[in-house]
């Protein structure tokens, strides 16, 4: 029912987050990986949103750009003095003006309110309400605006400083979030004043106006984890570690392993398959998925990267943007991987850089092999054919190509195409100098030993 | 008193185990890296039972094939049909008519039950109970089956959904696990009906029928992270949590440095002298021995390995199994040491591979190298003496042997055996060419510029 | 006003620490990377005490190197017999005859108390206190001795065994830390006496005696986590993580990001800059400086280093003693630096080992590039000139130098000086033998299966 109904979502986001001591604006601060204006926009957008003010201010350039290059599209508005909440939605106005059914106002700097409880919102608007704010229990309301209740009907929001003792002890606190019916929207904003200290317009001062109005204001209430707002470093963890901690249970829930959950980090868009095993200390970065059965041992970093069944990565891995695991592949300890497809079965077991390649099925690629794939100015692609077995310690100039089958010699430095089944040596003969490692230890022993009398 | 008594362990392993979403049995996850199951027949046999019966049921293959792999010889039956606790524990009947002083009931999912409470069981068997049902004081008892005392005399076990509401205040809770006088066990079990909901047989039943039978039934309790069970990822979680838990205290209790213990991660078999210090974030894995006065830097990963005091690990080192490093040796950081005894003094520091190898005592392995031991089909084995001097980025093809006092130059590739003493140089010889490098980045620019333009 | 006043310490620190286990003495394990007894006598130096009397014990010579080592100058006294914490305070006796306006007597074995904090005891002395004792609300008050007053003044110590049941509820507490005015020390110390249980003679006895004798006696209060002493491991490791969190607010509070704070190790010293951003799992040991702007990835160990603005270190990345990298410049995956100044731009990316060595700004250094820095007995420099190019896999012999804008073919090892502008190569030449590596396969794969056979 409220999915045929129009939704406007206006994000305030022009704070300036003091606090935050960063040259970086507060809402571009990331969570999950994500900057956390993306997770708003991104929520809102789920829960039917089908346009979307934001309302910026402080660092309002940068702001822009990056949502410029998040998916979908929104209307920026800047709010260049800062007046107070209500002061700032009505920069978006113009888009207030074109009317929604529902107007659902969301913060910047509270990423991790969930889809769903936007849903409830509007489906109370839906049911009739005027106007739903969104509260929450808080296990200490300090500092919180408290939501005064006549049964169901929200009838103020009380700021601490005004609050009475009585009302001090109401834990129903008000989360900034709410849904109003559209129409009502305008009315209400233009009716507020600013005859307070600051002299700014509070968003809040709604509650007053609509009840007064004889409008029907509710409240939904939410986890207090849900609306976490950012204001500080310590706040910015504080959301972090919530954002995991509900990462962390939904792949539980889909059948994975962590031995160790708490070090184990996830991005906001990581994918992980029924029956994955995730050993301590893993961290995924943005666009990664594992599949089904894949293991990922301790101390791996991911990041852009697909991991097939049976494959499995780590110790000690890194998978950067582009690795591409097959089936069974394996990429161990001291090993990063790039731009680079690595076949069924492939494994690449100790202290290798493979980037802009290909692995062929069931290759073998020894200890410390390098593609080079850099010249200093372009990359170049090494393709390394099915079942080719590079020996260990050996460098691969890219572009080039090894063989199905190929065998290249341990300690080569391969710039030449080697064919299918060809075997390639690229390194010095050796040379043996019986006695002579002797000699060299006596004079350098002597040598040391002048330095030390020399400096005594 | 007890030793002397026969005892009979019968695990129950037979449920499904569907909230894991797994296709593993779920008795199979592991806990410190051992399955659980193993943990419950380690425990079992370290009480002093005689004989152990395992009920298994699905993944009964699995599950079958995996207890054979583990110490001790285990008595496995299967449950066909899933008709309840008391069922599963009549799939034993085998086992249960050849009798026993005491027989101890055990869960295959739930792993930290001590040895030392199955003693405590036994005991007071020993001392005249007929039945005695391990409880704990539960922190939240919600769905735990209460135990209804009358003094120190068990009278009922209530489930909740049974429970009165002052029953339902009693935080004393059933674990499951449970001690008899052996002459009772099948008199008991065969009178258990199922007149209930389910129309399953339950083990708990075997309360009231003890007890209406003048039987002395008692209750021992133990904390409840010793009894804590797994039905799902999360909790499988916890329990690996609480395991990590008890091996952190035990560490500490003998004289373990640990900076940050909740960041490392002990396997069920890790032993670890006094003195020595652990950094943040250490993973063992089974099979590791690290002796007095060792000392494992940050981010290693150790398995089946032995760590001779004054020696160090890390930080970045994986050492895997058959790493044998001796007194004073160094494995340094991103090198990897797999079956190879790394004698006294010996010097392993920078981004090396050792395999299926000896490094001599006081030998000195330079940064990169790397021992190729597999050549696709085989591995070999290289021995490298006492004194060795291996310069950096070398290779060296197994089978080969470096002697004492050897020199390896730098760069490389060692495919024949080097005498005792000898230098060996395997490497191209350096070519420059003046004024070389500025024309090819004259030209690598103009092209990159040309493949610049193109594409715009 | 206290900065004029003179100032003695006096640091307790002679306690035997059995339950340490340890070889070593207690006051030298560390904490944040620092000797307990070394946070002590900077936070001493720190609040102004112009003398420090250190009275040692148990390991008195390895406590005596350790702490000449330390900066300043410290009074060492030994108590030879265990006597009591007053027989040990006056083994200081000569430092006390010497005299000072206040006297604040410490524990080796509680690093945390604050230089803030032992300024609020002197302050207290300053306004004309004779005695402040530093006192603590304790969470669970068990086995503390327990501060009983009369309104603000302190009239008893009460040690939990002789405590009342009244008495034992109090939960404020004695943190052992104490000051005096200077002129009142000698005469309570010696007053004490040992008509106790033990025989000993206890400093707690000076609150007492200067109560009877009309002193007048202060209590400052402190958290509890301020006072943390340390007897076992458990509580050094609990000491630690109290260091670690005010570490991380510390960090919060300058403008760092930190994602999961709980995974950053800092060392007393560690200086970060505004804007940093520091991933899971970062260690960092003694001497680390980073500036504004810069990113640590995950898993990554810093000692000894300065990071500049700009600069990017890891994921996987360890700097030890020495590293410097400048603006921009980046230290990748599995790379080590040590000794080295890595200048604006530069570039070592992957697996490589930079030991003893410059490299020129914006240079290159390809993936696998070791610097061979040592020979065995002395160490050697490496000189990369500014925008070189050193090709992967490529070993640097040192002592050499590698002029600006020079090019090392990738796989080469260098013994001799590059001229700038010129190309370096030093590799075997490419040699193919069509077929051999069919050939090989064959015949390796019939020798595994025959010792297959052989062994069956």
């Amino acid at each position: 029912m409220t999915a045929r109904r129009s939704c406007l979502a206006v994000i305030l986001a022009a704070g300036e987050g003091t606090r935050m001591r960063s040259s970086l604006p507060k809402v571009l601060h990331a969570v999950g990986g994500r900057p956390m204006v993306g997770h708003v926009l991104a929520a809102a957008r789920s829960a039917g949103a089908d346009r979307i003010a934001l309302v910026i201010g402080h660092g309002a350039d940068a702001v822009r750009k990056a949502v410029g290059a998040l998916p979908g599209e929104t209307e920026v508005f800047v709010q260049e003095e800062r007046r107070g909440t209500a002061h700032a939605m009505l920069q978006a106005r113009a888009a207030l003006e074109h009317g929604a059914d529902d107007v659902v106002v969301l913060y910047g700097d509270a990423p991790l309110v969930r889809p769903e409880t936007l849903e409830r919102l509007r489906a109370r608007i839906a049911d009739g309400a005027d106007l739903v704010v969104l509260g929450f229990e808080a296990a200490d309301p300090t500092g919180y605006g408290r939501l005064l209740m006549d049964g169901d009907r929200l009838v103020a929001i009380r700021e601490e400083k005004d609050a009475s003792a009585a009302e001090r002890a109401v834990r129903l606190c008000n989360s900034g979030i709410l849904a109003f019916r559209g129409l009502h929207v305008l009315p209400l904003l233009d009716a507020i004043g600013n005859d307070n200290a600051k002299g700014e317009f509070y968003l809040t001062d709604v509650i007053g106006l609509a009840a007064a109005a004889g409008l029907s204001v509710g409240v939904e209430i939410v986890d207090e984890q849900e609306v976490l707002g950012v204001n500080d470093r310590a706040q910015l963890a504080a959301c972090e570690a919530a954002f995991q901690a509900r990462a962390r249970a939904d792949a539980f829930a889909a059948g994975v392993t962590m031995i160790a959950p708490e070090t184990v980090f996830f991005a906001y868009d990581t994918v992980i398959g029924r029956d994955v095993v995730i050993e301590p200390n893993v961290v995924f970065g943005p666009g990664v998925v594992i599949e089904s059965g894949a293991v990922v041992h301790a101390f791996s970093h991911l990041e852009g990267a697909r991991v097939a069944g049976g494959a499995t990565v780590g110790p000690f891995a890194r998978l950067r943007p582009g690795a591409d695991l097959g089936t069974d592949a394996k990429v161990g300890n001291f090993v990063e991987v790039k731009a680079a497809k690595v076949e069924a079965g492939a494994k690449i077991s100790h202290l290798s850089y493979i980037g802009d390649a290909r692995v062929g099925a069931g290759a073998n690629i020894g200890a410390g092999t390098i593609t080079c794939n850099y010249d200093g100015f372009l990359k170049h692609h090494t393709d390394i054919g099915a079942g080719a077995f590079i020996g260990s310690n050996s460098a691969l100039v890219a572009p080039v190509a090894i063989g199905d089958g190929a065998l290249v010699a341990a300690g080569s430095t391969i710039v030449e195409d080697v064919p299918a089944d060809a075997l390639a040596v690229a390194r010095g003969r050796q040379a043996v100098i019986p006695g002579r490692s002797a000699e060299i230890r006596k004079r350098l022993a002597a040598l040391k030993a002048e330095r030390k009398a020399a400096k005594d």
